[in-house]
């Protein structure tokens, strides 16, 4: 938890969401209002995606929604003139749909963004941006933990992709003296997930499973660990990205101190939910392709450059999080 | 140099060579001829690139020639199908164009890349398939010599897209079972350059101007090192990655044992032309902000997975280049 106000700069400007209507983006908007800042959204809705218009019901200020893709220069142009801050969270998730529809994939996770930076250089390059990215980018890991000096091997389209999207970002910062930087995010669990299917993440098909009182399935024996960061905790660092100057032109990592493994995880959702079971199946051969391992990353760096420490631990947060889903079940399945 | 005959594989196959009318493409397209393949180029004529169709002058068979991009999947469709081998070296090389037009070096590095694999998997997965990538990758160099581990931090819009062009082809062989390659090239020199401008790299630059008598003007005192590999030698590892299955979904640096500074080739170069003059003035910003410092490859990699070394001495290559250029004058100048 950093020391200062992580939202008070953000009171009175006006903040760009890309994605705001999806998990992350969403949960930033939430934060953003509350904090009294003027918040406009540019989500494409892409079917499929994590946008859903309830994601931003009950969000303490009204939010202007721009229905379009980043990419789109014309839809998006006057908000990027506008913006004081932009969170630029917009993005295809999915690894297994990256190499079903790969050029769906860099069109979501790189093109777009280039054209937004390019927009962002032209019309307001005083203004700061904070990418979302992703651990993914480091594949399997050579050393724990993993710090952004790790090599980056991807293992699907997806991680190709996000890393191309993110180095615009170090790039427009170093060459063209902008403030934008990227987070390596890891996985992210909180409100406001897609449950609906399994492109979001384990943790939102493990929610949903337990939930529906169904079967969650664990590849292996289940023993992979992951660092399992509240989106809350994302936020925050967002926060402090956009309002650190420091952080320009730099790839932060985010994590947890505390590692998990999937059947845990899979285990505490089940106890929160109080339904649903646990079940563990051979790797399937597409999912063994592309998984990259254990995974535990070093924030370090985070913690140096932008005072932030995860606040939220597992059990209290997903416990917090199950009991969203049960609140706002029709939202979500 | 290897011991086998790295041209004897492809006597008699059908070789596809994108960026055909191309530096590096084009040198191939003599080569594979010359062995008595059935080459079919793809080249989609950029204005400003490097494709000039007097490099295809005197080849030793008749060349089918596509003119469309690699990302035309209509044009190239059936040549993809039909095609032994592809060598994938269309691009756009002009570091400072890809700043001033980033999302057409998207398209042309990694987009149409992106979409040609989705063609060979579709049609064709079993025909090998090798990208010329570039060193440019690694940035500013953390060590020296730079090896394939060494992290990729590109320096302008042209590397990530390079980078991306590259990880596809390394994820298709890893994921689907393709024989895809990368070779990461560094300066190449040789026939068959675009020298009406200075967008192939300095040695064209510093050719034309040498014998146009003119001044070819080098930045700080010239002491950049940089290994300089004849394109003889880049085709002889072309042929040698191509049909060496143990390349399949590896990266693979090139390398010169010998480094030599900017001063040394202009010196080397005006020498050669026998005329030509060499000054020095200040770093200008543009270029400063894209510049890597001295660059130093290691290319053990290459000679053990390709039995691949350098045969040519700059001395002996740039003379022989020089001469070329004068002989050919009409067609590059």
């Amino acid at each position: 938890m950093s020391g200062r106000d992580s939202a008070a700069p953000y009171s009175g400007s006006r903040c760009l969401v890309t994605g705001g209507l999806g998990f992350i983006g969403a949960n930033l908007v939430h934060r953003l209002a509350g904090a009294g800042a003027d918040v406009t959204v540019v989500d494409a809705e892409v079917a499929s995606h994590g946008a859903n218009v309830h994601n931003i019901e009950g969000v303490a200020r009204p939010v202007d929604v721009i229905r379009a893709s980043v990419g789109d220069t014309d839809a998006v142009g006057d908000a990027v003139a506008a913006a004081d801050y932009v969170f630029n969270c917009a993005g295809q998730v999915s690894h297994l749909d990256s190499m079903r529809d790969p050029l769906g994939d860099l069109e979501l996770n790189a093109r777009s963004h280039l054209a937004l930076l390019e927009l962002l250089r032209a019309t307001n390059p005083g203004a700061p941006v904070v990418f979302t990215s992703t651990r993914q980018i480091y594949g399997r890991p050579k050393y724990f933990p993993v710090d952004e000096d790790h090599p980056v091997q991807p293992v699907d389209v997806n991680g190709v992709d996000k890393f191309a999207g993110e180095q615009y970002h170090v790039l427009y910062a170093h060459v063209h003296g902008m403030h934008a930087c990227s987070l390596r995010l890891t996985n992210t669990y909180g409100p406001r997930m897609r449950l609906r299917d399994d492109r979001q993440g384990f943790v939102a098909s493990f929610v949903r499973r337990a939930l529906t009182g169904d079967v969650i399935t664990l590849y292996g024996d289940g023993s992979m660990e992951r660092d399992m960061v509240h989106v809350d905790d994302v936020v925050e660092a967002l926060l402090l990205a956009a309002s650190t100057p420091a952080s320009s032109g730099e790839v932060v990592n985010l994590g947890h101190p505390v590692s998990l493994t999937l059947a845990e995880v899979a285990h505490a959702i089940v106890d929160a939910a109080g339904s649903g079971t646990v079940e563990y199946v051979p790797w399937p051969p597409e999912r063994a392709a592309i998984d990259i391992g254990n995974y535990k990353g070093d924030f370090t760096k985070a913690r140096k450059l932008l005072g932030w420490e995860p606040a939220v631990d597992f059990a209290a947060g997903i416990t917090a999080t199950v009991g969203f889903y049960r609140e706002h079940r029709s939202w979500y399945l």
